[in-house]
């Protein structure tokens, strides 16, 4: 399949609290990392995330001084089972992130999730989800 | 390598807006379609965005009534020439879209890029980048 999407980029307040995040607490391996400006990482294949310094993601778009944060987004990460949510979940807390919804049944699919909160307040769903897979060619299949 | 992300959900205040646009403007087929709800596109090998109506994604976060659109946040679509940079902008120009930032060097990474917005204002970029590639195992390399 052709890749519609290559990067998400988000505007980050504090880049040094995203680095402390997914590095030392989730330990993972910047692609790339420019103190002061952006974190890379790769999240799957072919797509990289950059934590960007929420001033330069202003300016990089044209609208300098207009500085947010992330909102009316959700990154979710899928696991095996109900009880890898509970594990995640708790492994997650160790490293400082906010619980904002606690593992519990979805309203919507079948689901068993939660959803936490990074410390630049962007927003992680971990869940389980059995009416979903990945087949081996990297197609998504429902139900 | 594992994945860390599986799902992009987006909080879609018009979702019969992102519908024209993405299905009827730009040709994408649903994964997944539920009127009123959700609509999901498979966007790269694993990879599902879910434009999800905002009432619905504040009430999935526990946080009913705090309705928001998307901010803070950059999709990235890369192409393999300035020129089709600027022919892909002009084909998204046709459909509907609002330019952000015409196509133009940007600031960093030596890109040549520009930034548009769907009609619920998500930001999509659209971009050469001549030191960032895929390799055939989906790995991102860059320089």
């Amino acid at each position: 399949m052709d890749s519609e999407l290559h990067f998400i980029t988000l505007s980050t307040r504090d880049l040094d609290a995203a680095r402390g995040f997914y590095v030392e607490g989730l330990g993972w391996k910047p692609l790339m990392d420019v103190p002061g400006e952006i974190v890379f990482f790769q999240v799957a294949p072919g797509l990289t995330i950059g934590f960007f310094d929420s001033g330069k993601f202003a300016e990089d778009q044209n609208r300098p001084g207009e500085i947010s944060g992330v909102s009316g987004v959700t990154l979710s990460h899928n696991v095996g089972s109900r009880e890898a949510v509970d594990a995640t979940v708790e492994k997650l807390s160790a490293v400082g992130v906010t619980i904002v919804k606690p593992p519990q049944e979805g309203a919507f699919g079948g689901i068993y999730h939660a959803h936490v909160s990074d410390p630049n307040g962007i927003i992680w769903e971990i869940a389980h989800n059995p009416g979903w897979r990945i087949d081996g060619d990297g197609k998504v299949v429902f139900g």
